[in-house]
């Protein structure tokens, strides 16, 4: 017989229906799944059984779904600060993966990055890095649910040497996975300047065979769109449009230079936005126009990007800086609000990732993804508006509790079922190992 | 005799010299004062009978000075929402306040903002709101250091009547902070548009007088500069130029729409500047450009405003957000690196405040205002520099301990000398009653 769980928060707040808050209810979890929810004098009634978890300072939403990032990128948190996106990327972080990056490297910090992940309410992760057999592995032990799309470019790592080969062993990894609980599988060509036009066609004839995904970094910065017109005498989205590969099976990520054609074509095709707006500011990449995007009817959900340019993987705070960056950006304080904001964090995320029939609500049937945030310290009180709260104020840190599929993995800073201690210690080496780069 | 304190904290950081990050020091501390910083087997040998604190995975800093907030605020936090700042005030915050505002409210929410602020780290406040004495009162009690500077305006208001009737209170306020400790005191003519020309001729010359500072909100959105041309026939700087105020005696707050030459005009005066980028990007009030002021070598530090438009007091996000901010708008990720946020939210709040001789960096001599942050949990792992860390990557809630005037008010969660049950019954009675007003 499997257990049911009614849990009692002093607020839920279910996604769908829009703007609804919900006080005296109670959810109620069988298994994997949500079974029901309704007033809390209701559910003692009709579930006399099942057990009680109090949570009377908490807010309870649906778990926190991460559009974009590079799970083992968290050992090179804050390894090259204070620099332009292209020298972040060619003079810091590719030499250094380029000395690092192997299966314990990927392993490691996928593990890292999980555990930071699922403390902060996180429940479901998108991640393209190479060896993402080692992100798999790390994730799944950790229990987190996660979209992991192989990454590929046409120049050689420590991975795969060739283009074709990457997409050989996405193909292999893609395999793999049909079978993995609680992962979904892609193709990630890393960005219209590292992939050729070849390797662009390849995998989207493997993407509409198998029906997967197909995600990528898309006009992240100008000088991305400089580069790209020189070398090819075109804007990227042009390229990629022509290629053939816009459609509501691409995943396009960061979106900070758009033309109002651009814009409308993206919006025509269907296409798939994440925005990371911590990322691009840190990098002063740019800005995402995320009203505009929205009033086209497009869905946009919110990504960390990687701790090595956020520097953390705190969705509350993406949400926040999301709305304060469209409020600031548009001149309009009634930009982007509060519940827009959870929903990018919630339900525009499963969207983007296809998997809103599982996850990104509490509604019934769903699969019990759950967060909840305690606003019992000072720097939560007091509380008129619950989803403000979390949105304007709360940080990963005021997460108590984290579930993934009816499992709970954290409670009140406790893993329960990760060696902390290993984790931080196995941190430890391999930050020793990256210092001794320098 | 007096103990000394020996804190051997894995980095410390003393803001001057610049850019300097020691290991393997200790801070020692007699008393009120910084007695000595020294490798920490030189502290052994030096202060043999000293009590030993060890910190080994914290960053010690000076403790953080937050340039600008109305504490007594933080009881209608999350009150009004997503709105701009004219219909924020006009609509929402300043009817509350008129039938809220009284000793016992003004009390109850400074202390509530002391106690965030003192958990957050931060050790110093500038503040300005009606019952300043109550404010006192309770940044007393909770032994935080302040600036209070005392608000005036022309309407009346529960605290006073006239503008005449808010300038004989201020003098009252002031006079009776002379002997109050770890408090300096100043007027607050509340803006342009709420301040006469008379008002302000004799708050200056009552500045001047007593030789003490004047706290301001200066061209905070386009809104007022459009209004004030319209009632005045100038923007708002020019007319306080006019009125003779611009000097280092003035503190300027938020300065989101500046033209070149309203900032050459500033610089020359050598006007002190409280940048709040969480409170303009939430209100969509404009971007102080921080870059060009720094340039121009101006003193900027960094504020929270109050925690209605922020909505938190969290110092560490402040300064993280002006780091970020800068970058895309300078569109440069270079703009305003880690150690310059962190120097704008110590020793430059300091300047700002004229009480740099005195606290904002670790200097032997100044007073023993500091804080640690612990870098233990994932979300910190690894660390490759400890400032970049502290201003990309914590938050509030990952500092540990809080000294002020070498007294340890807080340390791991608890607070050495408040009733955290009483704050919280009180606050929550407080949410009741303004609950009650809508």
């Amino acid at each position: 017989m499997v257990d049911i769980i009614r849990i009692e928060a002093r607020w839920i707040v279910p996604v769908i229906p829009r703007e609804t808050v919900l006080e005296n209810h109670a959810l109620v979890v069988r298994g994997s799944e949500i079974l029901d929810l309704l007033p809390s004098l209701a559910a003692q009634k009709k579930y006399p059984t099942s057990q009680l978890l109090p949570l009377p300072d908490h807010l309870l939403i649906p778990g926190l779904i991460n559009g974009h990032g590079h799970a083992a990128m968290s050992l090179l948190r804050g390894y090259a600060e204070d620099t332009s996106l292209m020298t972040w990327l060619t003079d810091h972080i590719w030499p250094a993966e380029a000395s690092l990056v192997s299966h314990e490297f990927v392993y490691s910090g996928a593990r890292l990055a999980a555990a930071e992940m699922i403390s902060g309410g996180t429940t479901c992760a998108a991640d393209s890095y190479f060896f993402p057999d080692s992100t798999a592995k790390a994730f799944q032990e950790a229990g987190l649910r996660s979209q992991i799309t192989v990454p590929i470019i046409h120049f050689s790592n420590n991975w795969a040497l060739t283009e074709q080969n990457h997409i050989d062993q996405s193909l292999a990894f893609i395999d793999e996975c049909k079978n993995k609980e609680l992962i979904t599988a892609g193709f990630a060509p890393h960005s219209p300047y590292s992939v050729s036009d070849a390797g662009f066609s390849k995998i989207l004839s493997h993407s509409e065979e198998l029906n997967i995904p197909i995600h990528l970094h898309l006009h992240e910065s100008a000088r991305e769109i400089q580069d790209h017109v020189k070398a090819h005498g075109c804007r990227p989205l042009s390229r990629i449009q022509t290629l053939g590969l816009l459609s509501s099976q691409l995943q396009v990520v960061h979106m900070t230079q758009l033309t109002q054609g651009e814009m409308e074509l993206v919006a025509n095709e269907g296409v798939q936005i994440a925005h990371c707006p911590q990322s691009n500011m840190k990098l002063a990449s740019g800005i995402c126009p995320v009203m505009q995007l929205q009033a086209k009817g497009m869905n946009v959900c919110v990504g960390t990007d990687s701790a090595a340019s956020n520097n953390d993987l705190d969705m509350v705070q993406e949400m926040r800086t999301a709305a304060m960056l469209a409020k600031v950006s548009e001149n309009d304080p009634s930009a982007l609000d509060a519940f827009t904001a959870l929903e990018m964090g919630t339900i525009n995320g499963a969207r983007f990732l296809g998997l809103d029939q599982t996850i990104g609500s509490l509604e019934v049937g769903k699969a019990a993804d759950l967060t909840a945030v305690c606003f019992s310290d000072f720097s939560s009180q007091p509380v008129y508006h619950p989803v403000s709260q979390l949105i304007y104020t709360a940080t990963a840190q005021h997460v108590t509790h984290t579930w993934v599929n009816g499992k709970l993995l954290y409670q009140n800073n406790r893993f329960k079922h990760l060696d902390t201690e290993q984790i931080s210690a196995d941190v430890q080496q391999w930050q020793r190992t990256v210092k001794a780069l320098k």
